[in-house]
């Protein structure tokens, strides 16, 4: 096996808290071991055009309370093609990089897959993503920072909405994943859940609405994940009002702001572990993997494995948690 | 002057951070003073279905850093009609309350006026509303708090544009008013600030865009007043894309997470030495008035001037400064 | 197997952020399986002195996001004696109480066990303490919320810390636990780390501060454990100040602000589910164990088991870790 | 009157939130004038060492919500002699600096009158302290910060006091201010108040407290600034504990995390406005004077005037409504 004298690394895709923490660790952990550390900016993008920094102790310092990622992130549909992974290679290889690792999602593994299988690099994953939608680890960078950004909007919702007796309709991040939206919403003690995993019918909802009017609660919080079948929180809002038209309604779109924020402790603590797991790992020959928590322990998956096999995410027994805890 | 006895405190109109402070303020203030307290639920609803409850101090314990109001608000189309205020009055006279203190903004101050008139009762007015748009006070309760919850949703979206390189058209509130707008915006370091008061041109907006790219900035956010003319952040983003078709743009609605959260300190001490003086002031005999700060002091000014005058309160420099700090 | 018709729920010993939630979840869960539910004021003392509250939905309405505990919480020497015991026996039969849910730590699992056997009364326990330092559950109630607040304070005493080229010894609570440390020091970006477990030399870390000295790094930080060893942070930075009397050495002692706090998202999932699965074991005839976290599912250990046994709950490789990052 | 053509920026004294921020509005709204700037690392340390670096509109990106100070501070014995001044003056000449801006507290001040009438060179000085103790300016940089940052604590420490029917002694900064402590401990809610301007003897204290229990209040917070005339923190509890034997009393010294922080809105605006209102003074041919805020304005006064009066910045009307706001 041959050692590896300079790692390159580089987040992809959608940015999430912790994403720094991961590299910073990467940094020091290749440099503790001798190994040099080249930044790539942009993801693939940065490969493609050579947008190479080296990198040293120095430049991750105070980065690891930041959110975002100083290496930035794009999206790049160049890579998707031969010639363009082979500009890529032959910058990497110009540059001395014989190794990778990349942080992001689901888009970046793939690519990440195809272009170590084709010029036989090796990579290691981390999954970098406030979804908490890949298979492999309990729980992805920036998900709980994201979850903790969530249930402060719900606070503050809640006051307003209490002091109104409003219903707010929240929506949360999440295209295919609920994660966010159940997670956040037990925690934000919201009167009901809409994800896209689960189907819960418009029926069901108003079901809920008039158990909770009966109760007469002072206000509702109903969370949306944005992949709701039933459509954002604004369509949800506009069939409950045609319904329920005495209803103070709002709607609240909490958007993008729930990638951002300085990381909380669990997901600093979680990139660190990532990251120097990640250069051991490549150290030792691992190829083609991601790096995860299972449990309190940082574990690997073949990233064969880890693209093909989904795990649902939600907590059965949470879900029905979810639906006693406001009954 | 007829000694006052039982002092109704009641919010009307939207909540704002710093209303319970407000609320404790009144009450520890007149029990100090040896004046009974009446919570009034619900605004001017609650005066009309005699919603009422007698205040101590142990009822506004640990209230002080809560955001909303324990006394709720609603808005009330019955207290528009001389029947629902002579109800109300009715109502208020029997439970032998022979005083207000009237927390709110326009709204709230207008009825308070006429009712004050029509059954000859005191009234002083305390202005709470995030929107800072009330002659009388440097600043309205809740505008500090606001523009602290805005800075922080602004920074974690430059978090993730900076790492992406987009574009953020980010609404805050404020119909009729900037305040929020141009100070979070200065606070947020924005690149663009619209507002109602001043008439920003969709081309001018184009031309801070332009010199923001050729400046090659990594991220732009934008900061849009709910009531600017230009409409709000989605029709001003979908203007923009039309021209700017290479940008990656993105929205976002901060919404009703800006009306809630735990008041800053700022609004928690504007809020007890604005409730300490409403009460003062309608011992002393005062009525009619609202109170406000004016530097560094607690002032009042009577309601017909605070209803009949408008204060432009962006301040002309820093709408300078706005330009200058991202040029 | 005795239908279960009354819950008691206290909290006892050091409050924890997510104690709230817990109750919250005990308290919703049994009233959905129609079981009444009695609260007990200040744990032991209550039982004792017969402080009870009958519960309802209403009764934690708006707690979920509440640090401390609404059932208070206190030290009670009168329990450890048989005659305390029988006391607290008779009241709680006296009111119909047949079983009891028990949140806190170390000791109130013990008083829980010798109480149980003693009269014979199902009782579960829930894990809340900010130390993580209990046997059965990978992370205790309000631990994660602890790590946040440490970290948030780490982060601000960084600013000025690097504005002035200064070393901080910043002192965290744990008595004989370092997993604050630890995390809270990872998390921060620790220069030094030092806690009970380990036994770091102070000659150990004047080679750290010489080590960051070398790099010439702007600031340095150590995190002290109040139960380490070499004794305190005050203690420590003498020691220190005596060798290296060039350095400008301020302490921080960071105290129980550490305690409190609205929980974190993760502390109010986490509560919300140890509560539901409380209740739940204890309609399916368990007794005499504590539920707790064990990877991603909510588990059950008997009591004695807990109480006999210790878990080390500082990763191992978190520790090289944390040496490697700072190196 | 000479044209400036390079202004030397620079912080000194003790560090506070909202520097970064007044950097940055210095250096933006110099290159705006076409004026260079020169920013000066360490204080007058830096001047002496010609520690400068050349900065540019990007020297100051994504710095405004960054507490400390990136052109650091630090103390400088040297320049109180005319050697170190001269040394100073002939370094700032070399690199054609002809303009100075002062960021700091009373001793910055008093260095920089001195330095800017030996060598005649204009200086405008911005008060930056969070002891908010500064003639010329109602608010001095990063005390709304440390007032917000110090309720957060309060709040904290609140849940953990109520939980066990605490009495706390909460250490707030302040040798000489009481600004902080009168603020906050009533944005807080303190059960009292002590402060070096005012002469609160214990026995008055004792008074508070025994009425505060015989009110059976569940806890107790009582502020103290760390240059009371009683001690600090640790001695008045003390002092207090040898009375009332029988309460559970714990200390609490917030220290240095009340300097760092991301700065509040507040902090941010009015450190854009005194940095941009310093460089348009100095371009008008003021000099020797400080900018400050008085209302809602921004002025300057006199350095002279500012050296030698002093304000009293405690609102009398505000320690009276602290006392009422807790009886």
């Amino acid at each position: 096996m041959k050692k590896i004298t300079n790692i390159g690394v580089f987040t992809s895709g959608g940015d999430a808290p912790g994403m720094n923490a991961a590299i910073r660790a990467v940094v020091r952990t290749a440099i503790y071991e001798n190994i040099q550390v080249t930044g790539i900016y942009r993801g693939y993008q940065g490969m493609i055009e050579a947008d190479f920094v080296d990198m040293n102790r120095r430049s991750v310092s105070s980065i690891i309370q930041k959110g975002g990622t100083v290496l930035k992130s794009a999206r790049c549909l160049e890579f998707k093609t031969k010639e363009g992974r082979q500009q890529a290679y032959d910058n990497i290889k110009a540059h001395g990089i014989d190794a990778l690792v990349a942080i992001g999602g689901d888009g970046t593994f793939t690519g990440a897959d195809l272009f170590s299988k084709e010029f036989d690099i090796p990579v290691m994953c981390i999954p970098g993503t406030i979804d908490n939608d890949l298979y492999g680890s309990d729980y992805t960078l920036g998900y709980d920072t994201a979850n903790n950004t969530v249930i402060e909007a719900i606070d503050k919702i809640r006051d307003t909405a209490s002091s109104h007796s409003r219903v707010f309709f929240v929506e949360v991040m999440g295209r295919d994943s609920g994660c966010i939206a159940l997670n956040a919403g037990v925690g934000g003690g919201a009167e009901a859940i809409l994800m896209p995993e689960v189907d819960t019918g418009i029926t069901e909802l108003f079901g809920e609405l008039e158990l909770a009017e009966s109760r007469n609660k002072s206000s509702m919080i109903v969370i949306i994940a944005e992949g709701d079948q039933n459509g954002g929180a604004y369509n949800v809002a506009k069939i409950v009002k045609d319904k329920f038209d005495h209803l103070d309604i709002k709607v609240s779109i909490l958007g993008h702001l729930q990638r951002g924020g300085s990381p909380s402790s669990f997901d600093r603590v979680l990139a660190t572990r990532m990251g120097f797991k990640a250069v051991k790992e490549l150290m030792n020959g691992n190829s083609r993997a991601t790096v995860g928590l299972r449990g309190t322990a940082i574990v690997t998956t073949p990233l064969e494995e880890a693209l093909s096999k989904k795990e649902f995410k939600l907590d059965e027994e949470l879900l029905a948690i979810a639906n006693i805890m406001n009954k």
